[in-house]
């Protein structure tokens, strides 16, 4: 067994019955050819070349094709945009600037984070990568978003707008050792509109750098489409000559790159590209039958609900999403500005509206924290502020700590509701206190709510299962950790406060019943670090074990993040018998460490 | 007695001394007319107006010529930038853009957050502003930035370039009522470089918003010299019409922005300026003999400190900085980048350097708070990463919850060094450990090092005042708080625990005699959530009582800061003696809430 075959293998081999007949026996002579080959210590780009000389058998020639059955196996992902950079990549292919770093006439730098398909499905079609692991994409094997150990220069983990900063770097770090080669950098249109890329274009202008070469999937949509085409002007104000081609010709694009490679100073090439529908969804899905139809995530029913308070309420909304609309179900029920990939903007188009105004904003978590000084200015100014922040443990990835950080802020309380009528509670809440900025943690997972919530106190907490007279052993949840301990709990009955509220205000009677427990575990997903746990150990010195987030977010599935974090039903039903069973516990300070 | 009295009385009264004998009587009749006529409720400018009129004799009829003296009372501020948008100031005045909201025939949006100042000066000089507060500034009275309080529209606290997106928020506001008027935004050249500054005029551009007029003071300086003049093509590609001006023309500005707000449409008026120095010195502390010369603040002996590390490492270092070079003291000790007004750049600039490279990014705590995306991604994926955090409780202000943000990144450890030996204990670990992020807190004030610190265990604890056999009570603080409690236990001699890390590693010797005391104060000059004192309570279960800072940072110079937060040496000195008093203390627990 070797590293390499574990990280395939498994996701490769439940992958088996959604592949082809052809597929499936590929699949099956290169997984026994990596059981036999693969090794630690090899670059995983160069074990699994040698993999593919191995089976040289090729399924298909063109990359479009790879990059549509890669999607249909995985069922997910963002096949459009990496169709309308096929163009773009396939003439960086040409142009030999993927492979070993310093080989090539430049270097590359991917910013399109999301189109690490398009250079797998290129790979493949060009005999450097088995078939296998594109079976895995999203799944923990491939990411989809650019990885240093997939052959990339650089790996993306965060922030959309990085990938400019990371060329920039590079071109910077390249001039000052003298050596004239120059950096290409992918790029999106909707990407530009991140202030951390304007910033690294006007550092490069203003530091007189002449070998960044910036090309762009000029597509016009984000998710949605872009409220204007790509300023053009823009670009030409920072890198002085901009050329323009049509990026759905391949050659075309590969002349055009060229010809900028050869000729020095710096440079943008804007190619004019086309995509469709930004998720993908498999083509026997889009219709599903009312029965089949699947539960939608908690966070996409935010629009519903919004809309549903604002009719109680009758009260005025202000909603600026950048290009997350979708995510939080707002198209149809509520009116909403999509303020682009420019989430600082976002966050300070609440500044200067009336007081009245009931102002939400509506983002992933981890988009914030490039946002933390404005949003801490609207915290301290704005009244009336709603935060929607998204929590994914996407194949994108996502801050772990995002929603601990947020809960730092002046002025803030972080809510997590897990049903309708908490949400409304949080909004409520709001209502009542609207010099106190609500942070709402929505959920990217479809789930069943609970039988009990805390609508009736927001800030406190309700039993799910009741702790009886004086119990030996409890368990505390936060939010969607409360969903996953319910189901763990189902067979092991312990006794289970369910919170919504990261900062919880508990009840003496309450908090008598966990002093009086010879053990507790607080259960989060959510960052360890000044998060639900060690605030209750905090604030209360109770001696809670503190079962939560503590590495970094890896870029696969939802149902493959939770054995990752220790948080599927398996290994939770585990955790909460193993504390059944002993109440007494080791040493309690010790248990935490 | 009255709110508007105490706020100006009192350090108007301690800027006596430094009046001339005209101003002093002044002053003084003004007091008299304050202490009478002065009272809660109304607004503050409006009693200012009164009593104005009130003494109606003029000192000066020059606003230069008061904002000079303005800054000599002061002793500090930014005394060019505001001489530099004079005229701009004058004709926004001239235009009745200063005044009642909704009023005049614009609304004005002041995003040069340091030049109050100059509209201080102004109303003085037109009769709407006494002499007194004008005393004050700085000191608890007037604020140097602009402040809803004190006539402006707005509140900054903490962002550079977000006055733009609060131009902007205006602007998209007005337009979807149907308002028909337009929102002046005025901006410095270098503010133009953040790229919150650009999502926001990008998202103007992109919306069609026809009623934004962007003022912007170019004198091609920050703090620094801006490496290239502003970029107006730049300018052009998102507001259309450009127009250029000579700033110090009064004449000219004043025609020029009378004649774009007549015209439709959005534009920019650029007018080009000169700036002295950034940082006010009053003209006799030029040369001061060395006897008398001013110990320099910790944080600017970094320069010097990094020097010397370099010689013993013999390593090679990057430095970046956002025109903070002269706060961190780097120019003629280690060669930099100033990467200008872009803190997520300045971050995002170490993200392609070889690992070898020690990368130093050096700023103000807050601004990173704009950052913490950016600076995931390299806490991440860079190797030998040392942020530098300023720590300032200045004029400017400051997140006073930065420090623990910045503890809660995946792969980062924080520091607060107070002596030369331990900050250079900070390098020496990095070299030791550097795939973690080193976080080194720099405090900008003057102060004796103490006599013993932490630099032979950098994570550790050295005591102070030494705790004897089993003390009844002992006091533990987290980095620059520690000088400020030895000084005030000189008196007092309760055992004195001093930590550089604000994750100490505490032996089990040290965490005996804590957990045997009674009772335990922690102390920091840092945010209470989250900070020292809570991760002392949460890791160990102690209950330790945090004494920390637990409201926003004021704009006003430290030594008016202290007393704010409780950290004055009287102040610390009282709270030391309970704790010595009354080593019984209450329930633990309580006396935490």
């Amino acid at each position: 067994m070797n590293g390499l075959y574990e990280r395939f293998a498994a996701p490769a081999r439940e992958a088996l019955p959604r592949l082809t007949d052809a597929e499936r026996r590929v699949t099956e002579g290169e997984l026994a050819e990596l059981e036999l080959h693969g090794h630690d210590g090899e670059p995983l780009l160069d074990a699994l070349r040698k993999v593919a000389a191995l089976v040289p058998e090729r399924l298909y020639t063109d990359s479009a094709e790879v990059l549509l059955r890669m999607h249909e196996i995985a069922g997910s992902g963002n096949l459009q945009s990496n169709l309308s950079s096929l163009a773009l990549v396939r003439a960086c292919f040409a142009h030999g600037l993927v492979g070993d770093e310093g080989a090539g006439p430049a270097e590359l730098v991917v910013g399109r984070g999301h189109i690490a398909p398009a250079f797998y499905a290129e790979h493949y079609v060009r005999g450097s990568l088995p078939f296998a692991p594109l079976t895995t994409l999203h799944q923990g094997g491939l990411t989809g978003v650019v990885h240093r150990d997939l052959g990339f220069r650089t790996t993306m983990r965060y922030s959309l707008g990085v990938g400019v900063a990371q060329a920039v770097s590079l071109a910077w770090d390249l001039t000052r050792r003298g050596e004239d080669r120059k950096v290409v950098c992918l790029a999106g249109d909707g990407e530009l509109h991140e202030g951390a890329a304007f910033e690294a274009l006007r550092f490069a202008h203003d530091a007189g750098l002449t070998n960044l070469l910036l090309v762009v999937d000029a597509n016009g949509k984000g998710i949605e489409p872009l409220a204007k085409p790509l300023n053009t002007p823009y670009l030409a104000a920072h890198l002085g000559t901009v050329e323009e081609v049509d990026g759905r010709d391949d050659g075309a694009v590969e002349a055009a790159l060229g010809e900028l490679l050869a000729r020095p100073g710096p440079a943008a090439l804007v190619c004019r590209t086309h995509k469709g529908d930004h998720s993908f969804k498999p083509a026997g899905a889009a219709q599903p039958p009312p029965a089949v139809r699947p539960v939608p995530s908690f966070a996409s029913t935010a629009g519903r609900m919004l809309a549903a308070h604002r009719e109680r309420a009758d009260g005025e909304l202000a909603v600026f999403t950048p290009d997350m609309a979708a995510r939080f179900g707002l198209g149809g029920h509520v009116p909403y500005t999509n303020t682009g990939l420019a989430e600082t903007l976002t966050v300070g188009m609440t500044l200067s509206l009336p007081d009245h105004v009931t102002k939400v904003v509506a983002t992933d978590a981890m988009y914030y924290m490039d946002s933390l000084s404005m949003l801490t200015e609207a915290t301290t100014s704005v009244r009336n502020l709603l935060v929607l922040a998204g929590r994914s443990w996407g194949a994108w990835g996502g801050a772990h700590n995002a929603t601990n950080l947020l809960g730092l802020l002046l002025h803030t309380r972080v809510y997590e509701p897990v049903t309708t009528a908490e949400f409304h509670a949080c909004l409520d809440r709001l209502a009542r206190d609207p010099a106190t900025t609500h942070v709402v943690s929505m959920i990217d997972a479809a789930f069943e709510p609970p039988a009990l919530d805390c609508s009736a106190d927001i800030d406190g907490g309700v039993w799910l299962t009741p702790p009886g007279e004086a119990p030996d052993a409890a368990v505390v949840t936060f939010g969607y950790a409360g969903v996953l301990v319910a189901a763990a709990n189902r067979d092991v009955g312990l006794p289970h406060l369910h919170c919504a509220a990261l900062a919880p205000r508990l009840d003496p009677a309450t908090l008598a019943v966990l002093g009086r427990a010879r053990r507790v575990l607080s259960v989060e997903y959510n960052g360890a670090g000044g998060g639900f746990g060690e605030r209750l150990r905090a604030e209360h010195l109770l001696p809670v074990e503190v079962h939560a987030v503590r590495r970094d977010i890896a870029t696969r599935v939802h149902r493959h993040q939770l054995p990752l974090h220790a948080m599927s039903p398996g290994l939770l039903r585990e955790r909460l018998a193993r504390l059944a069973q002993n109440p007494e516990g080791s040493a309690h300070a010790a248990a935490y460490a």
